[in-house]
């Protein structure tokens, strides 16, 4: 690549989908692959390959379906890892393999219990294994930024003669300042043999604040790839978000001089689409994508009286696809016309799934007069998320008010064929439906957040329910929308209730985890 | 103060409240301006007095009710502004008015259409009118970022000159970069004549994601006020976050060497204390007060895994004040340590409302068996938001189901004494409540945003209802908290309607007006 071209690194199956709360099913991240192949992301670190079968499957699929990113998996410097990560990429017609093993006086003596020759040796080893496999392998020590500079130096330069490609000095904890991190790559760009030849790569964290700041710091050092996820999602506080780091070096190209791939008026639908498939919403004052970022209070209905619109905005919202309207379809569109609407919103649908979306619109069209964006998204994301349906709503009803005891009455329809209903009291009818639902299923579980939200507006909006239901220590969310908020309420309960009986195996986290003994 | 002393200057109540949907009554601010009293800022920016009357009255009641930090008033360069600033903080123990006036070219040509002198001029003037009524003067150079810096320069020593003793550098739109505003501040340090006996200020917005990276940057050239607000609020993506400024100048103590008065652990308190008052949540991975800040995927259940605490955090979460746990009160808690929790909450509330809060509390605590913060937050938060109520919801009654028709009937009390009571069918039985609430009033308002949330966790979970209705092109609010959401979501949007009432007059932004002529 030319010296001017910054790799975009997109992390959000990874490190976002370990932001508590945000773990994804295989068709969630393959749709989100996808959407980040349009946005035009350089490399997608598709997950964790070792940390469980759910975790290796879903790396697999991206790398045999989605087409033009580099598809990545990230393995420990132990040979276990590192097989099940090239096993989980090969598919893919452009493979790496991304190797990772702390290197802070902290992380060797506490994590680890290593010296520093052994985490040389070690690191050495992994790079050699993985480029057995792949000539494209990434290499961190972690926690680099509170590593000692000449350790750090010692080891990248010991990685990029073992066959390293790509050399990311990730700020793990969000402790560094964006002077010294400079300082830092310029350290290793001016001592480090060989750095010429690979890639330097930045992953910050936003602990601080400055995940971005300490990103953008060190492309004037030269770094040329930026690991970044969507909505700044990942660990504790985040990552670098990528939506801010682009239109950063987009909009002061001036400065930086540096191009991406990225299509920004992708930006936004991928920023809703994320937001809606992991339920982690974007903050109305979040840079570029929040909902505030391009109104002013003044402005919304004053646009006129600014007499120029650069006077207080330094972007055009239509440059990040910030959608002039939502209303796009009503009940006498067609099915092409919904077809490239679900496209232009960042979904990957197959013809199967198509047709349902079609046919909910038809009948949502014979409720609502206007259907806007969110109601497509809400029957697309239907698709995406169904799995397998152990119980399914077959009717429900409910009644409440002052002085009365709120009741609902539940029919629910098994897998296997039969149906079951029964009734109960609650604290309010919400509660009432959950409660009657517990009984039939026999699933009790803990709410820990229960949430509904308009996701349309006027008169025949529709409602989100969200749901993360505790069972047995794990976290299980459920959504579904519809006019009717309790309707939505108990949709969402009972695909919770669903999600119990699928409970996955236990899984790996990188960050958790020291490295098995080879 | 001395030369490692930063000085914390709010201003969630004039920059953040201009956030779209986060305008506050009287009542509201009051609330906040004590919590930052509590939470010990230096200077409390309490409103832009000139823009309506009850901007005005907000300013004034702050000014002679809040003790300890400096109260500011915002005001262009123009008498009427400042005469109006004057009047509105002279009540304060320790006044400021701030002065600003755009210097950039842009704004020069297309807002204000003056040259050069003229912004000179008029500049000197209004610090000078202003230092006539007071010694503690702010001038802001609005957009000063864009400004040539040469002028800037020539511009900030004429307003020292004729009294500044603060001089604030902002970033208006957002568009700086980090090295090159410490640039701009080192350039001013050293060529204008009289800045050493000034403090200078920086005042950052978020639009790149580089509000708090560029206020630091500027701290290691000299400035020694920071502008900022509760969760980063403030016009498009907002201001500087204070949590995250003062987290990292004290996190990163070694690098900057300087010293707040914050007391940080009011830092999360007073975070939810705004995000309840403004109805703008924070997102789960906001640095510092976001849900995720503290908490990793693998770790939360897992914390004895992890060997060393520091390995993986920087912080401390208590030291930021996250409780350890919500479950506070039971049913035989007493007035005392209801009042104290109340406190500790960052509620200031008189003996009346205290009384009103108890009574609440008692009511709830035989309904629910474990009482939490949030349940406390619901009932304090009633106190300070209300205003004087048209209409009061008396009783309701909804059905919903299956192949039903949602319908509800409601009956209201007016202010007046009397009586009204209706039914109405609906898409859903919120719907229906709100069909029958607008047809009892006869106002018809058009909801833009509806959700529901669950305040607390567990079986007997509240649920708080929020609703922004537009009504002839404004904004209105309404909230309310109960365990049936069906009557959380009539009671907000009651609230909402008699809102619509008491419209009050057309305000100005300081960003959407020029200067009057003079």
């Amino acid at each position: 690549m030319s010296e001017d071209r910054l790799i975009v690194f997109d992390t959000t199956l990874r490190d976002g989908e370990q932001s508590p709360g945000a773990s994804m099913n295989l068709a969630e991240k393959l749709e989100i692959a996808h959407a980040l192949a349009d946005l035009g992301v350089d490399v997608i670190e598709a997950g964790f390959p070792i940390a469980s079968p759910g975790d290796f499957e879903a790396v697999q699929a991206i790398a045999q379906e989605v087409e033009g990113p580099v598809i990545c998996g990230l393995a420990r410097c132990n040979p276990d890892d590192i097989d099940r990560a090239w096993e989980a990429v090969r598919d893919s017609a452009r493979p790496r393999i991304h190797v990772f093993l702390a290197t802070s006086a902290i992380h060797r003596e506490f994590k680890l219990k290593m010296d520093k020759g052994e985490i040389v040796r070690r690191a050495v080893e992994g790079v050699q294994r993985a480029r057995g496999y792949c000539d494209n392998i990434e290499f961190s020590p972690e926690d680099a930024a509170r590593t000692e500079l000449d350790f750090l130096a010692e080891v990248v330069e010991r990685a990029i003669e073992a066959g390293a490609t790509t050399v990311n000095i990730p700020d793990t904890v969000g402790y560094a300042m964006p002077s010294q991190y400079a300082a830092a790559i310029r350290h290793l760009k001016q001592t480090v043999r060989g750095i010429g030849n690979v890639v330097i790569s930045v992953h910050c964290h936003d602990d601080l604040g400055l995940a971005v700041a300490n990103s953008l710091a060190a492309l004037t050092e030269g770094a040329r790839q930026v690991e970044c996820t969507i909505n700044g999602l990942g660990e504790r506080a985040g990552n670098c978000a990528l939506e801010e780091i682009v239109m950063a070096v987009r909009t002061r190209g001036d400065y930086f001089g540096l191009k991406t791939g990225i299509n920004t008026r992708r930006l936004y639908p991928t920023s809703r689409l994320v937001s809606r498939v992991t339920g982690i919403g974007v903050q109305r004052n979040k840079a570029i994508v929040g909902q505030n970022a391009f109104a002013h209070e003044a402005g919304i209905h004053q646009d006129g009286m600014l007499k120029e619109r650069t006077t207080y905005e330094i972007m055009n919202p239509e440059e990040v696809g910030l959608p002039r309207t939502e209303l796009v379809l009503g009940k006498h569109s067609g099915r092409h016309a919904l077809r490239q609407r679900v496209r232009d919103l960042g979904y990957h649908l197959d013809d199967a799934q198509l047709q349902r979306v079609f046919e909910g619109f038809k009948a949502l069209a014979d409720r609502k007069k206007n259907i806007y964006d969110a109601d497509i998204e809400a029957l697309a994301e239907a698709q995406i998320h169904e799995g397998p349906a152990l119980w399914t709503l077959e009717s429900f009803h409910s009644s409440a008010g002052t002085g009365t005891m709120p009741t609902a009455g539940v029919c629910l329809r098994h897998a296997d064929g039969h149906k079951a209903q029964d009734a109960a009291c609650g604290d309010g009818p919400v509660d009432a439906v959950f409660k009657t639902i517990e009984r039939i299923t026999g699933v009790t579980v803990h709410v820990r957040d229960y949430q509904v939200r308009s996701v349309t507006v006027g008169e025949d909006a529709q409602g989100e329910a969200s749901i993360e239901a505790e069972h047995n220590g794990r976290i299980f969310r459920g959504r579904a929308v519809s006019t009717d908020i309790l309707e939505a309420s108990a949709m969402a309960f009972v695909e919770a209730i669903n999600r119990t009986a699928l409970r996955r195996q236990p899984r790996l986290n990188p960050q958790a985890e020291t490295v098995a003994a080879t």
